[in-house]
């Protein structure tokens, strides 16, 4: 397996999600320079990053939509269930409880949890919200491989450890602080202010033209 | 102005929050390698990314953080104001209509819009929830850049149109749903299963070294 770097693991995933998209839709194929359009990519890159699949594309017809969705599922692993633990009860963390999309692409959520003792034993949709104190003790049955940690910034660092004692080996990080872990655990982290960054920047530089290659 | 594609502004404004938060904790200054570490990237690529910002770092001292952070918050030109909008007032639109962050980075949230007849005119924090009906004469009085759109797939699209009639240019769009927009208009999708995809993927070549040196 050949290391792939961030960016490349993105654009894929959102291939992906165009690709689905279109296949409900009814679309039978799309060509790179659309596709790229849609996916804030060139033409040149889509075709590099769908080059790893197999070369699926034809020149002229453009890329079969079923059969591309299907190898980037596949290559993404998404027929895996990946087991995940929502931390934080809160505003993000319902909304997460309870995301389209997270069931069909593998990740099945088997814990919510807060540490308000007016949220915890309560039901929140399918969920019996559980204690933020007793993460450890259950994580050791549920086996989740990732948490999704959507609480204050203060609880967060001694919630990531307890988590890593657990055994979790990805952490998507909500909480507005940079949370210290060990080497072989993966964070990532979800910011709001960071993405409205990128779209302003990308804003004041939309009349600019977009380099016919560049670099992936 | 030279085109500046999506990875590297992210990691920019990856960076950014990276050195406030060291600021904040009274930190002077920070190696490459620890940088790269807390960013998800190379040592080699913070040395080339913070390059273009003039070389402020030092050969066995690192990089002067509040130096590194003022230069970095020019370059993304966080001082300026953006009007935004928020359109949705569910869980999400709620969760960003007080996101910690977007005042401090030049973001001004200036309206919160929803079509639920028993939300529209109730206050919300500081915002009193308009009707997504009057967003368009709404918007050529703030004139917001960019909209938040939060709300569900089957509205989405519609709202965009009207968006896009009012002016806006950015658009971060949560609506499970790919919108379609004319040239010159930014839009940037955040999806949550895109996230975990990514991190999913990360956590399972964790153990691959990383190539000391890789392509941007």
């Amino acid at each position: 397996m050949k290391f792939v770097s961030e960016p490349s693991i993105r654009r894929l995933a959102r291939y992906l999600r165009i690709f689905d998209e279109l296949k409900q839709r009814g679309e039978e194929s799309i060509s790179s320079s659309e596709l790229g359009q849609i996916a804030g990519a060139t033409a040149a890159q889509v075709r590099r990053d769908l080059l790893a699949l197999g070369g699926l594309g034809r020149r002229g017809t453009g890329y079969p939509v079923s059969d591309v969705a299907r190898e980037l599922g596949r290559w993404l692993a998404v027929s895996r269930t990946r087991p995940v633990y929502i931390i934080g009860a809160g505003k993000i963390g319902r909304a997460l409880s309870r995301y389209p999309g997270f069931v069909q692409r593998g990740f099945r959520v088997v814990g919510v949890f807060d540490n308000d003792p007016k949220k915890v034993g309560t039901k929140y949709g399918d969920f019996t919200i559980r204690s933020i104190r007793d993460v450890q003790s259950l994580a050791t049955k549920d086996r989740p491989e990732i948490a999704l940690v959507a609480i204050p910034a203060e609880s967060a660092q001694s919630v990531a450890d307890e988590l890593m004692d657990a055994g979790i080996t990805g952490i998507l990080n909500f909480a507005p602080v940079l949370l210290k872990v060990r080497k072989g655990i993966v964070v990532q982290n979800v910011d709001m202010t960071t993405e409205l960054l990128v779209l302003a920047f990308r804003v004041e530089q939309r009349h600019l033209v977009t380099p016919k290659k560049r670099l992936a």
